[in-house]
């Protein structure tokens, strides 16, 4: 997808990760949306999957991922606010990742690209944000890898952002949500394809980044929303033949068969691993000391059908605000769609993102 | 294992398969304790993964998988009652299944055995209590697919059972359990290993099916007990280095290694298919008239962490049964580890099933 909105930036120097490592002069690809102020920009941080383009620029441009929730007079008004939405350091869709060029030997990174963690992400995005002259956020803006980012940016730089909202996202990855991302991640490297990430002049290994994407976008959704969406609904062939089809089965073929058109299969695993590192309380003395680093207002929803992120995890965060001395405004969405609900139903969303930007 | 005790019965003609295609001579390998006395059998039917080994059979003997539960004074007490336990049809455990010799060529069936149904399952365990001289059960028990299995053995032959007991079981399988099944199933054919099918001379393909047990295993638990459990505890390894491990990961690589070992790849796609195949209702004008059929009294148990059978699916068929005339007890135990807790809680699963069946 052609993407001329994007816009690229390079820190002029080498950057330092958590691990000790670091990467020569990152890239960092971003979209804007609205006009800077000095004191109405809001930075929307991205899940797994999207790029920057979060929404359309123009009746010509086409959609964005979160089209019903960027744009003039949708929830993040970008007539009030100027939205900044940035591919993170790792990803694939135009910031430097495992698919970048490696300085030192001209050919991709793949396996070489050091570890980096949902801090390092942030912290080069809070250098763009300087480059780009924001000094202060109106809000910091997330859902699901995005509302991890979100809530680590708020702990990193506690004078820089006024109001966080951290959306299917908790403070501390839990085992359940390794267990499941790491299936993802064996279900990649078991594709013959991969050749331990050098596959670039081959290609993709895509049976096994579809497998990847199968599984998760199994973890994105609920069981009651398919029992009353594809219930036993049969698709096609034999019922008594292995190539025999439910609409359930062709459905997650082809969520699988599409994604690695677009997506990178060690980007995949570089995020899917950052995620399973994410800890607010990580070399901060625990979760509550270091919710209690944050002094934004703040805003979490959790959804009830949630696998990835169950609403015990929102509960546990919403507790370490309360015990931090900052209680935060916490909505659990009663609705059936699961993880990914922050995609598909604005108009629950919609609402109370709106109200507490505004307040 | 050894399995001393394991006998087996041939049926001595073809058997007829839901599909319209048959299996000639089928082999079914069983296990029985107790003795019979014309009234007092009760037929166990198994899980996924287990043989007919359900417990041991004197003090020399291996324990079996359910042996907290089986055995003299325990709730299925073999000094009271005749216990049958058999290996499924499509199984690898002695029975005929995909890994069996084809008559019509001497080498193993792999991909060309036939697809069979729980009810081809049942159909056969219930020549095989003929053969055994028992007309009548006093019950019939399984846990996870051999819940479904009891059900469907209820439903086929409601004349031949006085109780039927399904634990952690549904009425039909859900979309998101076949979805779950689905990937598992993609796991093992991804693995290059695999070959269709044909892999019995050169071994199996461990890797693919490792996975699938893995995500299987996730299926099997649930995210409060992981999370009490393991929580981020770190195993080994550098922390930004893709070989280091949570624990819940060398966990679950644990589980995945150790499973091929013991269990067939090819028997594992046939018997997940034939998991997602189930529909009490299927041919019978749906699930009220699939359970109407049942004349046992029932017994269903549900657990409220349960991610394969949500307790949403347990009332689900809880009401087809009131709504067939035929009011089943319910009990949906508060138990935090998920699907198998069947197999880790003796003390929650005893009680209740001792009582129903000396009812």
């Amino acid at each position: 997808m052609a993407e001329p909105y994007r816009r690229t930036w390079m820190l002029p120097q080498s950057f330092a990760l958590d691990s000790g490592r670091s990467i020569e002069r990152p890239v960092t690809a971003f979209e804007t949306w609205g006009e800077p102020r000095g004191d109405n920009a809001i930075l929307l941080t991205t899940g797994l999957s999207p790029s920057a383009h979060a929404a359309r620029h123009g009746p010509e441009d086409d959609p964005g991922w979160w089209e019903d929730m960027v744009g003039p007079g949708k929830p993040l008004d970008t007539e009030r606010w100027f939205v900044v939405c940035c591919n993170v350091l790792g990803g694939c869709h135009g910031s430097t990742g495992p698919s970048s060029p490696d300085p030192k030997t001209g050919q991709p990174y793949a396996l070489d690209f050091p570890i980096v963690t949902l801090r390092d992400m942030m912290r080069l995005q809070h250098e763009l944000l300087a480059h780009l002259k924001v000094e202060r956020l109106h809000a910091v803006i997330g859902s699901s890898m995005g509302g991890m980012l979100a809530l680590e940016y708020a702990a990193l730089f506690p004078e820089a952002v006024d109001r966080l909202i951290a959306i299917s996202a908790s403070g501390m990855t839990h085992p359940f949500a390794i267990a499941l991302r790491h299936v993802q991640r064996r279900a990649v490297m078991l594709d013959p394809a991969w050749r331990g990430g050098r596959y670039y002049e081959i290609g993709q290994p895509a049976a096994g980044l579809s497998l990847a994407r199968e599984i998760g976008t199994i973890t994105y959704r609920s069981d009651i929303e398919w029992t009353n969406r594809f219930g036993r609904a049969w698709q096609s062939g034999d019922l008594f033949d292995f190539s025999g089809r439910f609409e359930i089965e062709s459905y997650l073929q082809h969520q699988g068969e599409k994604y690695p058109q677009s997506y990178d299969a060690n980007s995949y695993l570089y995020l899917s691993r950052a995620m399973d590192l994410h800890d607010l309380g990580r070399g901060r003395g625990g979760l509550i000391e270091g919710v209690r680093r944050i002094r934004s207002r703040a805003l979490l929803i959790g959804v009830t059908t949630d696998v990835l992120i169950p609403t015990f995890e929102i509960d546990e965060l919403a507790e370490a605000f309360v015990q931090s001395g900052n209680p935060a405004e916490l909505h659990v969405l009663d609705i059936e769609t699961g993880h990914d609900s922050f995609l598909i139903h604005p108009d629950a969303f919609g609402p109370p993102i709106a109200e507490f930007l505004g307040s």
